[in-house]
């Protein structure tokens, strides 16, 4: 059953700009503060519900030398651009299992500009992803448990995590197609199981595209027609690899009057042109269209874009060894 | 109800390669003849079903020197690419309404290389492509009726249409989504509309999509999973402004044997890698999503990026005078 049709406003609708997060593993998170604060100004305008800026990684792992501050949103960092955030959008950052100090990293929410932490990790670490959810959950921040990979996986796996997921006190749960792998019947069938095993839990459902066979909008629009309510998108799909389903697309689609794009449009002018021209690479080509069709990793098309490589057709032939 | 499921073969499929068709409105047609035979020589490997060369423009109303020879495709030129055509590849070309003197330029099928003509045409204009797709029936071809901009037309209008190409000879009628504005739920709807008015006819129906807000993929194999058969596809996308459906997705995505891309991965390497770098342009970029989202002609568009304008705000308000 689809929820609503084309013509509705969807009230359940969040928009999530992920911007710096995915599209900061495209430049090593070295965005100018003039970036960070103006794609922040023009969130506030284009009625965006939630900016992720970054991850908050283990400086035990990670030298803060090597990347730039997105890295590890400090405190400081983020109320540097968005001083205590007096609007309506909403602050999130993201922690993956395994590569966070979640236990010494965080302060209670009451003392944070952060709103909102979202648990990046694979479904075999779904334990410790709830231990963290519950963590984060009791210092007062809003929570989501992002299954990565998830064409990867097993039915039967997904349907455990969603039920452990259930009993705990995450607010929702992201479907994430990492590979860019899905195809929309997929990724609808899916949501469904998502939305039906969730039911009466007053849990959210979430979905994060990639755009490897140029479906991340497709499958974002998708997913949101059975009732996906949390959207991730970024400014011209910047992200990994192929990037993500465009906001630009979103926002034009959705009918919600809160929702604009112009300033996003100036934005992209004034800071995303010049980004691309220094040669910051992001989007769909045919390195990512194999991987995705193969439902593979991206990392050796990465390679082959860092590499600026054209035998496409070598490449594919090699990469059916990894399949 | 779906037709098949995202494993099976459906044995129905028809894919149509208008590379130099749709192409062609690039580069003004011209494309070397080496460019052509390679092209044709692909297609007959990769399993593609049918190749439009291009135009049968009237030579009253065009010069033939001012535009390359796949406006026209004279019968001498088609024949100097691929002789008699000794393969399971068929050969179309495109017929517009009142851009083509069909009563005389064309000669019998038993005469000609040519397998199939598709009439090219808008809502207003079915009864002139009915007396055309008779002609051509009659001389013994396939005959297509490409309803364009469907977009813009009303669900009577349609009907009307779908009910007098039910009672002639064509053999396929298209759903032609010029304007790239509908959305998988819109093409999906229609689609059903088109199958189930012509049921029982043995008529088959068709998809022809345009990329301008990256649906273009997506739409095609939508309306496919609900028992569209014919479906248009271009190298790279390669077609008017936002351009097409890849074939390198669809024959991806398609799960019958006989289709495969590797060919088309050398074929893009030798010959659509030096195209883009001699400067044709063609591709989703913000200014056809403009126009796919306010469902306009991409008229405006084109002029933006032959000008190589980058005020995408300033064109995004000019633009909104036009609706």
């Amino acid at each position: 059953m689809r929820k609503g049709n084309l013509m509705d406003v969807r009230d359940d609708i969040k928009v999530l700009d992920a911007t710096i997060r995915d599209g900061g593993l495209c430049n090593n998170f070295e965005f100018t503060d003039e970036f960070v604060s103006n794609l922040y100004k023009m969130n506030v305008k284009c009625g965006v519900d939630y900016m992720e800026f970054g991850y908050r990684a283990s400086k035990k792992m990670f030298k803060e030398s090597d990347f730039g501050k997105w890295k590890f949103c400090n405190e400081a960092d983020l109320r540097a651009i968005v001083g205590d955030n007096p609007t309506d959008l909403k602050i999130a950052v993201m922690a993956d299992v395994g590569r966070c100090d979640y236990k010494t990293d965080f302060i209670p929410k009451s003392e944070s500009v952060i709103d909102m932490v979202r648990v990046a990790c694979y479904i075999h670490q779904i334990p410790a992803a709830i231990e963290m959810i519950e963590h984060f959950h009791e210092l007062g921040y809003e929570t989501t448990c992002n299954i990565m990979a998830i064409s990867q996986v097993n039915t039967e796996q997904i349907l455990q995590a969603l039920k452990m997921l259930s009993d705990s006190h995450v607010d929702v749960i992201y479907l994430v197609d990492s590979f860019g792998s899905l195809y929309p019947e997929n990724a609808s069938e899916l949501a469904r199981l998502y939305l039906s095993t969730v039911e009466g839990t007053g849990k959210k459902i979430g979905f994060h595209a990639h755009n490897n066979q140029n479906l991340a909008f497709a499958n974002t629009i998708e997913t949101l027609s059975y009732g996906v309510s949390y959207l991730d998108a970024t400014v011209q799909g910047m992200g990994r690899g192929a990037g993500n389903c465009a906001m630009e697309l979103l926002l034009g689609f959705l009918k919600n009057p809160k929702y604009n794009f112009y300033d996003l449009l100036k934005f992209i002018e004034k800071y995303m042109i010049p980004l691309k021209e220094q040669g910051v690479v992001w989007g769909y080509d045919l390195q990512y269209m194999f991987t995705g069709q193969l439902n593979l990793h991206p990392r050796e098309a990465i390679a082959f874009t860092t590499e600026k490589r054209k035998d496409y057709s070598e490449f594919y032939k090699a990469l059916l060894d990894n399949v």
